[in-house]
């Protein structure tokens, strides 16, 4: 009766709100797939070996109320100071509607990088913005999508700079004025590949010893420098000038591009971007046009469809590791998307109006500063500044600082004897005032005369965001609907599953989200001090003791922003560890040929000789050649690289074979992380032999992918690897907790999941992998299989044998699943020709069936082609997608438009339409525009 | 040179962020219009008369960022308690999903009233949920679509329930456990429609005095009682049973239709919505299928479309006001959309279960509370309850109170020796131990044994919420894509303006809304301590203030939460002034025969007699005929009521003559101030002769619309009038300052506008309307202009030559205007067969343009049929809407799917599509059906 206790469980997050499928829905999936329940098919699917034996024990499982309750409790720790510390980072004004509108939309945070670019356009054209931002603010030609830190950037700067350099130096220079933490990173990275680093004075520089050199304007103290001579004297010498520069000072100041140099880099944080305690923000680089094929990193691109239609792409896309691998000199394979969408939109927003408004105001603010203080005796240099300068302080710098703070603001110590200020946009008269009282000066901010302090040969010349696009209105209504038609333009997992295979598209929940937007962890400086960020200790602490357990690792640094800075932080790690054993020789990695293409750019990129280690016929590591191999290279074996569970979707039984035979032969063992959603709870990293893995929070732990970034790819490590993290042996990222700023999304998923519920996500995620395998079985062969005919978390269906039977490719098929109303699995990895399916547990059964139907109808339309009943070139699958044009045309298809456009899984009323037909990717590359082209060009394009 | 100081000002709110055009854009658009400068236009359009003489002096306008660090700083003067004080409101827990996705989404809060069914299927669906919800909770077939709070549904009820009992008795009781503001807002009611209230023991209560009685369980105090046997009494003498019921409880109670009742009523705020501090929330109402045509409110149904698909839409639109006028005995025309969407979705996600599992929750937390007092003595009151009890605490009340407070506790005051608590579904063990510790107890909330307090006969027997929706996995992923479907079937301001004359959808900035969102805000109880609202104090006092400044009134009242409540609670305070000066039969009012319906309503709410007064030829008040008229009736006039600028769009230069003689002949003149966007900075109602005005702060001041709800009218009134407000004279709503949660909205607008910047924004609105008004000019008649050939902020365009030309209606343009991607302008009102267009200031010429191109259009297609060159029956006029549908199905109709589908005006790749034809609003009002369709029904719907 209706007083019976019920045992629903309200508020339990982890079954009911993050795991899609209800209990009943999950005994119906059993029934399909043959088990008997959901620990018979775990125990089928995991060799027994490889099991944990203790459950996971994280403490109760909070409910999202408590969630938030407590990360309320945690963040009011952090104590948010105006923080006027630059080097790099500065107090921003995010527009509220770009806030509200992109980074707290899940139509853009939840997007997957725009690799199927007919879905993408949306986020394509915005990303589109950002480059043509940077390329025009720049002054050089061509801009990526963003990369992940202004430290990072300067280091894929370097090694660009030598893969296009023509002088055979071996040194790189490196402007003493460079941020700290920039050099440090370019340290790091040089090292290992031989290069030689002099950091100082660029007047002293001497041209011949360097293939590139890095300036920066302004400097990490302020100065402002014209390097056009000394860019001058590089290029004589057949060397690379790299530029660092802040994006809002070039609004004022002569562009990179007008001195003459070839790379350009920085961060567009201060464009809206909140400092997060360190990220994320994009980074930028840019170089000239001849450079452009040498580029790290996504570059988007213009091209056209299958009707000569304009559309966005990923330009260039077969560059890099894709291509290099064990030779890659960079393994970046990340932007950070939704920070270059919000930097970009930031520009569209003001306009070159009311950006160099904005920049003017920060420098007229900073003027005055600098005149309150000479007026009241104090020396401040430099002379000539744009947003920075540094005081003279004496012997009382920490007396300075500390009545700065008493003031609420943060202050840099420069030296032992001088304090630093930058200024920013949100710095109001009365926190100028503040600042003079740090320095007992008592003064109001008002009776000052206008002043410029840039030589005029510093003065920018050149006009910069001409395109219509940022002339719009500036109205917010304008905005809100320009955010809203991009947005509009994609498929994200708010409409629909991404079943992208070691991609773990799953749900990123609101109550994970809300956080990351509190000023109390949005608006640390990096470089704050630390008792202003307990908060943060507090959660980084908690959240590192908790991945330990469910790892079994002894520690994490959560530095590496990145899946592939985490791989390369790893080896670094271990490389350090050989070095300080004596045994710095050791420098053979063994890596399965079927690793992703990440795995031998990192070894490449710490300096190590990759072996590759051949596949058995299940798709499994040769353990026999794995054996050879290690025996033979056994003087010399720095480690091995291997995934786990396979990049194959099978659980091996062999891994701990394969780390037994490593540590025998005095090698460190690298476990990718990337399937880790197939092991919390029920197998641990750490147990089967790892000695490091990284972890992609931004897959496991719920970070949202935001269109192609943030991530997060923190390491964990064992016991005797701890001294030689990269916080002991070097940094790998521009600040101490990478991006700090969505770590708050991991925590929360994890105390809201709680043991038990993140160990039934990883149940749910290998049955809804084998629920999907099970229905498509017949229509589609599933390669690689556990011996007990189970697949992890994810199934390869095998795609290449429609080609000769149908002359339909992988492609074909993935394109039509847009008409569907899917974004496709991943295609042709780790096998050519093939679909892999991650569905992970947050898909309900209703969803999986949706695919299934749909990927039941393709198959369908493939054996009409075989069956001679459709057309082999002029059918669905080719054609496909469909979009609205197409509908409102003459139609003289051989299938009818209810076919073509509503095929099973579309939804009928609510049908997602691509925006473009199929996207030509060749005729992009061979026609590369990779900034927003001239409305002419639009007009064209309509004819 | 680059250094030139810009005098662009990228902060400046008003001008560059709310007001659409641009200033060269605003140059070009007095060109069109013939004007030699925007001061010219205005000169121009509004008579010198009726001009302001100083302009607003509001202090200086704030930056977003300036505004919400103001705000924050007054958010953190309030203090939030947790507070278990009950009466109507109570803690709950938003989902957060919820609240990201609805709450905090433009998609939801900027959509208007859905009048355009077919543009409005997702919120139409959202609140069909509301209505089952509502429907299945209290056992009663019809619901409507939620009222504006409360107290208001319950007066509603008592009206209702006079129009439908066949008893002529003339009182109505009501039970003295009903909430006091309950009862305070049914004897304001009651008293001018001469209905005798009767506030007393239920079981005392004679039957046969009364035509009908309102019951509360819970009761105010906690009471669970069973009315059943005083139903059928009731019944017996022909009177209707009124039941207020709490939402939550009817999850475990026996329901109100279980027990006989005619009418229910209550509050869903505690189904996810924050107590806001008293509001907004949905108030429901719920009734016996044989009088759902006395119903008043909104109410949804299903009904079909042109091609006999399942379509939503409002049932009954001809009732209430719109037919009765003067004698309708209710004003409502709004509901609270926004809040009934949060509610439905909070069932939706809960389901059944989980409803019934927080009840329960909440009854046992309550009952652990009641035993722990209990045990050391107390005396709770009563035996039996669902979530509150009273506690006799002799003369220690204001000790407990005050000791509660010390824990974090508000408690209730109840009588002078009693204390009450109600328990939420937020309290946790940790507040059940603080209220022990204000009552002096130390002891853990642990050890007790499950037990129930309610008696068996109470127990709630027949099921609810079986529909499907209400059982779909409540994932959130699945909740996140279900809110995102339904969101994107509608056309609201996040994708195109919506030129709704009288309505100004102007930009809801997301600045202004996000304090909405705060907690120092939102999770404020309404009769908290007034210590705790100092943050609420300072904003009401000073919205209030600056409110008198833009109006020329002398005070305000923030109670009224409704443009008609605002009318009725201004004429209350009319009454009550003329009674006080011994002039009590003064009940005549003059009100122009252009007035809302609402109007009228409201004037025989308040028990005045109306008398219409002409329109003159031009749409001006006939002068004479309203002079005549006063002389009549000089003896018993009470007033009139106009509107400024008139409904017609025009600012009538009589206005100051109609109130001088209104005041002479000794009634008060109340302005209605739907129009206000067309003054504020320019012209005050106060000094144009008005005693009293509403603002609807949902037009004129950004609160957003909601999709229907909330709004908020104040009133302003002049010093003699203060005393006669209704804080003094008889409350008019639930809470003294209506809803109190969306003033910040007001506030927010406001400061950032300041003086200056309403007063361009006015000037830009009235530019906007003249514009349009040129460049439709020749194509279509504009009706009613100034003597200078210039409207107001609006204009009203004639269709009615095309009826016979062409055969073609106002409602055809206004659905071919969604092809076009537009909401239609507003709908033969205030003249039959036109359409009144209102742009606002915030609508761009870009968007005007495509406003005027898509009208041009059309103008020429009714010139096609005018010419014959096209069908009068079978034309994209008569078609329209077109559907996806229509692209896909066979083709036959004499125009091209690509004219069809995109005419001008519609975007290409981003076209909006309604996603169902033409709905037949007769049909559905045949087959009235208001709760969702069993899913039969939708499976018949698709055959």
């Amino acid at each position: 009766m209706a007083f019976t206790p019920t045992d629903y469980l309200p508020y339990d997050f982890a079954n009911r709100r993050h795991i899609g499928p209800s209990p009943s829905e999950m005994e119906e999936m059993l029934g399909v797939v043959g088990a008997g329940s959901l620990d018979a098919l775990i125990d089928e699917t995991l060799p027994k070996a490889i099991r944990q034996e203790a459950p996971l024990d994280l403490g109760k499982a909070k409910s999202e109320r408590e969630l938030l309750y407590h990360m309320r409790r945690t963040a009011s720790k952090n104590r948010v100071l105006k923080s006027l510390i630059g080097q790099g980072y500065h107090g921003t004004v995010t527009p509220p509607a770009i806030q509200r509108n992109i980074l707290e939309n899940p139509a853009w945070y939840t997007a997957y990088t725009p690799y199927q670019p007919e879905i993408s356009q949306g986020r394509l054209e915005a990303l589109l913005n950002f480059q043509t931002m940077v390329s025009d603010l720049t002054g050089l030609e061509i801009a990526n999508a963003s990369l992940l830190d202004e430290a990072t950037a300067c280091a894929e700067a370097m090694t660009m700079a030598q893969r296009v350099a023509k002088s055979k130096a071996k040194a790189f220079f490196v402007d003493r004025d460079c941020h700290p933490q920039n050099i440090a990173v370019i340290e790091t990275r040089a090292k290992p590949l031989g290069i030689e680093v002099i950091v100082g004075n660029p007047d002293k520089m001497d041209p011949e010893k360097v293939f590139g050199a890095i300036f920066q304007y302004p400097g990490t103290y302020g100065h402002v420098r014209d390097f056009t001579a000394h860019i001058e004297k590089l290029h004589e010498h057949k060397a690379i000038a790299v530029m660092s520069a802040d994006i809002m000072s070039l609004t004022l100041l002569k562009e990179p591009g007008a001195m003459g140099a070839d790379i350009a880099v920085g961060n567009t944080q201060r464009f809206g971007v909140p400092m997060g305690y360190g990220g994320p923000h994009a980074a930028y680089m840019s170089c000239r046009d001849a450079f452009k094929r040498a580029m790290p990193g996504r570059i988007v691109g213009v091209s056209i469809d299958s009707h000569g239609n304009r559309a966005y792409r990923l330009a260039l896309q077969t560059r890099e590791q894709h291509i290099r691998r064990e030779k890659a000199t960079s393994n970046v394979c990340t932007a950070q998307a939704l920070l270059a969408v919000m930097a970009g939109m930031y520009a569209v927003y003001h306009g070159p109006e009311g950006l160099k408004a904005i920049a003017q105001r920060i420098h007229r603010k900073t003027v005055r500063l600098a005149k309150g203080l000479e007026e009241n005796g104090f020396k401040v240099d430099p002379r000539v500044f744009f947003d920075t300068i540094t005081v003279d302080v004496g012997p009382l710098q920490a007396a300075v600082m500390k009545s700065a703070v008493d003031e609420g603001i943060n202050l840099r110590a420069v030296g032992e004897r001088r304090v630093g200020i930058s200024v920013d946009e949100a710095v109001r008269s009365a926190d100028i005032e503040a600042v003079w009282r740090a320095f007992g000066i008592r003064r109001k901010d008002d009776d000052f005369a206008p002043e410029y302090r840039v030589p005029e040969a510093m003065h920018r010349r050149s006009d910069f965001l001409t395109h219509p696009v940022f002339h719009m209105n500036r109205a917010e209504t304008e905005m809100m609907r320009y955010m809203r038609r991009l947005a509009d333009r994609d498929l994200a997992l708010d409409r629909a599953m991404i079943p992208l295979g070691s991609c773990t598209m799953k749900l990123n929940s609101a109550a994970e989200m809300m956080p990351v937007s509190w000023r109390e962890f949005s608006m640390l400086h990096p470089y704050c001090p630390e008792d202003q960020a307990l908060g943060y200790k507090e959660l980084i602490d908690d959240l590192s003791a908790k991945l330990c357990q469910i790892t079994g690792y002894d520690a994490f640094s959560m530095q590496p922003n990145s899946g592939a800075q985490g791989e390369y932080a790893g080896l670094l790690t271990i490389a350090d560890y050989h070095a300080a054993r004596g045994e710095g020789h050791r420098k053979t990695c063994l890596i399965p040929v079927s690793a992703h293409g990440t795995n031998p750019a990192s070894a490449h990129m710490v300096g190590w000789d990759v072996v590759v280690v051949k596949s058995a016929e299940n798709g499994d590591i040769d353990l026999d050649d794995f054996r050879e191999k290690a025996e033979k290279h056994s003087d010399t074996l720095a480690g091995c690289m291997i995934t786990y569970p396979s990049t194959h979707g099978v659980f091996e039984e062999t891994v701990i074979e394969v780390c037994r035979i490593t540590h025998e032969h005095g090698g460190q063992v690298y476990i990718d992380g990337a399937n880790l959603n197939a092991m919390v709870g029920l197998s641990r990293p750490g147990d089967l032999g790892g000695d490091v893995s990284h972890l992609n929070l931004h897959k496991t732990f719920a970070i949202p992918h935001g269109g192609g970034g943030p991530g997060m790819g923190p390491i964990g490590v064992k016991d005797h690897l701890i001294a030689h993290l990269p916080e002991k042996s070097g940094a790998v990222s521009a600040t101490p907790f990478g991006s700090g700023s969505v770590l708050p999304i991991s925590w929360a998923y994890v105390l809201m999941m709680g043991g038990e519920g993140l160990t039934q996500a990883t149940r749910v995620a290998i049955l809804n992998a084998n629920y999907i395998a099970k229905r498509l079985e017949g229509a589609f062969d599933v390669l690689y299989k556990g011996p007990s005919g189970r697949v992890a978390h994810e199934c390869i269906l095998d795609t290449r044998p429609f080609a000769d039977s149908a002359g339909v490719t992988v492609d074909d098929i993935a394109k039509r699943l847009m008409d569907n109303g899917f974004h496709a699995p991943t295609m042709s990895w780790p096998v050519a020709g093939t679909l892999m399916i991650e569905p992970t547990e947050s898909e309900a059964k209703s969803e999986l069936d949706r695919f299934c139907d749909a990927m039941l109808s393709i198959r369908e339309e493939i054996r009409a082609i075989e069956d001679g009943r459709m057309d082999r070139e002029n059918n669905p699958l080719k054609n496909a997608p469909h979009t609205m044009e197409d509908l409102v045309k003459d139609w003289d298809r051989p299938y009818s438009r209810e076919e073509a456009c509503f095929p099973p899984g579309a939804f009928r009323v609510d049908k997602y339409w691509p925006p473009v037909n199929r996207v030509d990717n060749a005729w992009g590359d061979r026609h590369l525009v990779c900034t927003c082209p001239p409305v002419e060009a639009y007009d064209e394009a309509a004819e």
